[in-house]
């Protein structure tokens, strides 16, 4: 017989929706996807497009967690950015139901304050980060689109940094001079690592991004390599940015190509101690510990 | 009787040509611009143009010299760009016919080399420094898509720095989330300044440009205003790149509106000496004075 489901767990980004049956422990028995993100939904179509991905598995009585966008402004539910420090108990406790959803709680976002004004936040890493082991001091790094770099302390999340390094990449290849003729990076780990290089030695990113084009300039750099340098660029950027706490251990989650290229940069930046864990794990992981706070 | 015309002048940008009928002195007697930039014209395509647009100034037997794009790879005909430090003398020495036109000369670009390799480079701008007066020790800041930021020395070029800052501007505000109903800027003087604050306070403008967002969620920055804020934001960082040398003078060379925002933003960096020159004579007159060493 098959290990029971105790928690339906859901991951609602800006444009992918995954819903999962987890077991004892946190680990996925089922999961399915559907392109309906968030960021697409108006309040009113949030349950029913749960209900068409998901009804079979919402009818058994068990509890549903979600994390991620549903809660963003003018979503499913607005649910606040918790301030950092923020521990896992805190994210339990202000869990909220949508309206037309009471079986369905929201998990709140993180917010870092400054002065007492909103100075950076996240939504979804934050649950991701509580289904991590070790957690002690440490940098949770999460590529992509805005990219968070976490800090953890005592199995709290400290404080947080976004980069727009993944929008600002497409946004830079599709619309200036710079991305003329580029393809996808990946194919030049060379090309990259000099981007790297180039960041971390440049504290001027809009002045390092010119020099994608005197690199073309002086025969240095193809056209076929040049995604890769403007990637290193921007990546290294963030190294750059970070490189004070490059004693700290971090921990990688993403999609794996991106990690790879995240790993190599922060090599180049010094620090010493990454490893990559899966992001779909470390979000089911982290619902099925609000779960356990919660039932406690 | 009117002053008689000594020079044919050219200016022939990527998007733009002017060409100016240059009095003894540097004054500009008549001026005529054309849409046909040198960033869409083959190598056969110029002398037509420029016949199009001036041949009845071509005809009298005058000098023609010409700066900007013509001279760039592909165009009419590829110029050098010189090495740093370069004085009048050196561009004079280098000017260049396009096979097709021996009456005219391309004036050749500059370029800084950093360990022998190519480490920026500007066309057009290097003839404009020469008709600025007063260049000792001074900051030539042209804004634009590339922002040129030009040192001088001993009335030379001494090295030059170039940020993306016009074209990423439009890159961001078209293709990524934070330019969703962003409109011009120039309205919002105060968000400006934000964002001129913001980048020079900040090391990590990758970081900063995520800033928009969280200040439009915090409910410090209105849509209306945003524009004005991302705009302070990459001048900002352009200015926070340069602030060790705001001890020396700067002289804008640019469009009114984008002169302001920059004389602005280099207040709040500490810059002290500021003044605005009009491009477009400052280009006659640097021409002016390529033709005095040529006829020397």
């Amino acid at each position: 017989m098959s290990e029971p489901a105790r928690l339906i767990g859901v991951d609602w980004g800006t444009s992918n929706l995954r819903v999962m049956r987890i077991a004892e422990g946190g680990r996925v028995l089922d999961s399915r996807s559907d392109p309906r993100g968030a960021g697409g939904l108006s309040q009113d179509a949030f349950l029913p497009v749960l209900q068409d991905v998901a009804a079979d598995w919402l009818t058994q009585d068990l509890p549903v967690l979600c994390s991620g966008m549903a809660g963003a402004r003018g979503r499913w539910r607005e649910m606040p950015y918790l301030p950092c420090p923020a521990g896992i108990e805190d994210l339990a406790a202000a869990v909220a139901s949508p309206q037309d959803a009471p079986g369905v709680r929201l998990v709140p976002g993180v917010a870092v304050f400054e002065n007492g004004a909103l100075a950076d936040v996240a939504r979804g890493e934050e649950t991701q980060v509580f289904g991590l082991d070790a957690l002690e001091d440490a940098l949770v790094v999460a590529p992509g689109t805005h990219s968070k770099w976490i800090r953890t302390r005592r199995g709290g999340i400290d404080g947080l940094r976004t980069f727009l390094t993944g929008e600002l990449f497409a946004a830079v290849r599709k619309g200036t001079i710079l991305g003329a003729g580029m393809g996808d990076p990946g194919g030049d780990d060379d090309a990259f690592a000099r981007g790297v290089g180039r960041a971390l030695n440049d504290p001027a990113p809009t002045a390092a991004l010119f020099s994608v084009r005197v690199e073309g300039l002086a025969g240095r750099l193809s056209t076929e390599s040049a995604a890769d340098y403007l990637s290193g660029l921007l990546i290294g950027a963030e190294v750059a940015a970070q490189a004070d706490m490059n004693d700290r251990p971090v921990i990688l989650i993403g999609a794996a190509p991106l990690c790879r290229r995240y790993a190599a940069a922060l090599a180049q930046g010094g620090f010493q101690n990454v490893r990559v864990a899966d992001a779909a794990s470390a979000t089911a992981q982290g619902l099925w510990r609000i779960r356990e706070v919660l039932s406690r």
